[in-house]
C-alpha cells in the first residue's frame, strides 16, 4: 500500500442556493483558511478551490498569494504552508483530469451531502475503501450555499451518507462538515 | 441512564497569546454562529461564551440578541434555533456552578488542548464515560487565541488529548476542533 493519495474541493458551481435555485457561490476568505489548514492536518495532497467565475479566481489567487508571498506569510509559517496546498480550478471535471494526470491514477470521486441520498455509502464504508487504497486515488467534493445541485451527486462514484443524519437539526457550517468528514475518514481513533 | 447533559463553553480568559503571554482574547462572530451550530447540531444543553470583560458580554449580547429577537431569527429560524443555545458567563467558575445548579448534579469538567499533558484522557475512554453517564453532566471546556493558560489544564477533571496528536502539524481552527470533539464524543458512528 502506498502513500493515501486523498484530495479536497470546495465547489462553488453548480450549487444551489436556499430556494433550490442553481447558482454560482462567492468564495469566502475563513473557508478558504479553515479548510486549509484541516487539509495541512489531515495531510491530503491538495485543496481545490472550484469556481467558473474568472473574477473570484482571481480574488482567490490573491487571498492566497498574500499568505505565499506576501507579508503574511512572514508573520505566520504555519499558515502559509496550509495556503500552498491550494489550488484553483475552473470544473470538478478540470480537477479530475488534473489529479489523474498527476497520480497516474484513476480518481474516485465521493461528494459529501446533508441530504439522504439513495445508495449513500456508509461511514465505516468509505473510511475502509480509503484504507485499503491501492491503484486509485480520491477526491472528496463539497459543496457550498445550500448544496450540490443533483447534477453533481448523480455524476461521482459515490455520494457519502449525511453526517449525524439521524438528528433532527441538520445545518452545518460546511467547513464543519469538512472537520468532521476528515475526521471520520483519516482520523486518529485512540 | 437518564438524557445526556453535556455543555460546552469558549473561553476567552485565562488564554494565551502566540508568545505565551496571559490574555483576554476578543470575541468573535464567526465561532459564537459556528459553534452554535454545532452545539445544536450534537444536541447540547447550552454554549457557553466565557468572558470577564463587560464591553466583550455587551457585545456578545447583542450578536446574539439580533437573531433570537431582531431581524435575524426571521430570515433564518434555524439559526434562531442554534442561538438560543448560547450564554454567557464572566468566569469558568461561574459556568460550573450555574450547570451544577440547573442539573442539581455535579459537573465533569474536561478541558480540550492541543498540547500534549500528562496522565491526558483518550478519545475512546471520554467517549465512554459519556455514554455511562448517570449523576453527572459534562463540560467541555475550548479555549481561544493560542490555548488554556496552565491554571486552567491543571483544575479540571480531566484534560482531552490532542486531536491527531501524532501528526506533524497542529493548527486547528477552535471551531474545527469543537466540531471533530463532539463528533469523536458523541457523533453516530455508522
Amino acid at each position: 500500500m502506498g502513500r493515501k493519495l486523498i484530495y479536497l474541493a470546495l465547489v462553488h458551481y453548480p450549487v444551489l442556493n436556499r430556494h433550490g435555485e442553481l447558482i454560482a457561490s462567492a468564495i469566502t476568505n475563513l473557508d478558504i483558511h479553515d479548510i486549509a489548514r484541516l487539509a495541512r492536518t489531515y495531510e491530503l495532497s491538495a485543496y481545490y478551490l472550484v469556481t467558473p467565475l474568472p473574477d473570484q479566481q482571481v480574488l482567490a489567487r490573491r487571498l492566497v498569494d498574500h499568505w505565499l508571498e506576501g507579508a503574511g506569510g512572514g508573520i505566520n509559517p504555519d499558515r502559509r504552508e496550509a495556503m500552498g496546498l491550494i489550488r484553483i480550478a475552473g470544473d470538478i471535471e478540470k480537477v479530475r483530469s488534473e489529479i489523474n494526470l498527476e497520480t497516474g491514477r484513476s480518481v474516485l470521486v465521493y461528494a459529501a451531502t446533508a441530504r439522504k441520498w439513495p445508495n449513500s455509502i456508509d461511514w465505516p464504508g468509505l473510511r475502509k475503501k480509503i484504507e485499503d487504497q491501492g491503484r486509485d486515488s480520491v477526491l472528496l467534493l463539497f459543496g457550498t450555499a445550500s448544496g450540490f445541485d443533483n447534477s453533481v451527486l448523480e455524476s461521482v462514484d459515490g455520494v457519502i451518507s449525511p453526517i449525524e443524519g439521524n438528528r433532527e437539526y441538520n445545518h452545518l457550517p460546511a467547513r464543519g462538515a469538512v472537520a468532521i468528514t476528515l475526521d471520520r475518514l483519516l482520523g486518529d481513533r485512540n
